[in-house]
């Protein structure tokens, strides 16, 4: 027998995995949690049917997410990941020395024991004495935390169910707000071909709040249509004049996709998806 | 009933289109050609079940494999595109004035027909005067003609059957000697994902024959990963140094996804693509 896993992007297209072995479900108090293996991409984390990240390529997107604001930020001591229960974004995080602190904000308890449990190589940064994990819904955590951060990371889900609160204008308004005089922050943003309407909404709500507003893209082969954007606003630093050479080039970080010439060439869009952010 | 298309980019991952509509299908001396209408990406064709292109994003390939090399010679007055019968890249060739011929090589007649009856918007073009369709196969051509080309563009279906010898180096030995001393080239060249040693092999077969060779990419959502390359060799004119910003801003071209920051930016690749390339 032939087992498939299909992930409908919409109604009309679908991408499908082979599933060579299910090796974990089970149903959390916020979704459904699936691992299942792929011959070709690995090992594979499902939350409600939807693929976050496989093993084979989920540096692309982790790469993207942390090194963009990481190597803008001049000394980035206090880091905020909201979402990230997988530990792909803290463990890229990490291998900044400035870093002292990670807060990592994940609603959903069950996807860190599962991560550490079927993900050890991504997760297993969730147990550095830097990384400090609160079990709690991220909107809620920047309305009342009283904390202050260099960087905020919102690696969430898609805006469905509990991740769609991490896509409104009163969310980056707290966010901004926990953010230091010259703090950052980078939002995974959904696809310029698949959601162009929430991108062009969530670049205008962050131009009410920010001074620095920008979008960039990476390839990301799990998501649909291999095109993901990443939001970058920011309160003093430019990410497309403030890249920190010295620090890269004096680090030699063992990266896969993110270089100095990808952080430049991010932010450069296609025309069509410009008109979206603009 | 719900009908859906599935096209396998391996073994294990296939993406799934719904078919609301099938418009032709036929079998041709070299193919199985297809055309179907999804709700999203609007009308698509596919050779031997593998989707070429499909309306509402042909024009992410069309522009990157035309106007990259294009927007790089400094008068490119003489054109050769091996394959492209649907004629989403002549229509992007044309838009240079300085074009005053097109030599289209397409070994399948029937592919053109289907482009012009099924596909107008994107085909008309081939019925220019400036454009010159041959029959014939692309390989046999290079090797037996006395013309002279600017620039060449093989837009080749995968290396599978009638398409397999235009990867091969012998053909690209032929095709440079159909260039002009300043002349230059540019191959699709499969996905960095999914075909990482054939793009090695094909750069290093185009660096034995070139002086100048490098790769880029482009975000094209129907192929596998949505991640796509293509091969650049010259024999005078770097394209990452001579992009024609003159001409770019007087032509001041209706395009979508090409512009002068994706130009540069294109060749600046994912490091592990950098891997594969170098």
């Amino acid at each position: 027998m032939e087992v498939w896993l299909t992930e409908k992007h919409s109604e009309d297209i679908a991408l499908s995995y082979r599933v060579s072995k299910t090796i974990f479900s089970a149903v959390s108090p916020y979704q459904n949690i699936d691992v299942i293996e792929n011959p070709q991409y690995g090992r594979m984390l499902l939350l409600d049917g939807i693929v976050m990240f496989a093993e084979a390529n989920e540096f692309h997107y982790s790469e993207m997410i942390s090194h963009v604001p990481l190597f803008v930020h001049p000394r980035p001591r206090r880091v905020l990941i909201i979402g990230g229960g997988d530990g792909g974004t803290a463990r890229e995080v990490l291998r900044h020395p400035d870093v002292e602190r990670i807060d990592l904000i994940e609603i959903d308890k069950m996807v860190v024991e599962t991560a550490l449990e079927h993900f050890p190589s991504i997760a297993e940064t969730l147990r550095d004495r830097r990384v400090n994990l609160t079990f709690q819904d991220g909107a809620e955590f920047v309305r009342t935390t009283e904390k202050r951060y260099d960087v905020a990371i919102v690696d969430s889900t898609d805006p469905i169910g509990s991740g769609e609160k991490l896509f409104e204008r009163q969310f980056y308004q707290n966010t901004m707000k926990c953010l230091k005089t010259d703090g950052l922050m980078v939002a995974q943003s959904e696809s310029p071909l698949f959601h162009p309407k929430l991108i062009s909404r969530v670049m205008g709500d962050l131009k009410s709040l920010f001074s620095i507003v920008c979008l960039y893209c990476a390839f990301v082969p799990v998501y649909q249509g291999g095109m993901w954007s990443f939001a970058f606003a920011s309160k003093k630093y430019d990410p497309r004049k403030n890249f920190r050479k010295d620090k890269y080039d004096s680090l030699q970080l063992p990266l896969r996709y993110y270089n100095e010439c990808i952080h430049y060439g991010a932010f450069w869009l296609p025309t069509f998806v410009k008109g979206i952010a603009e």
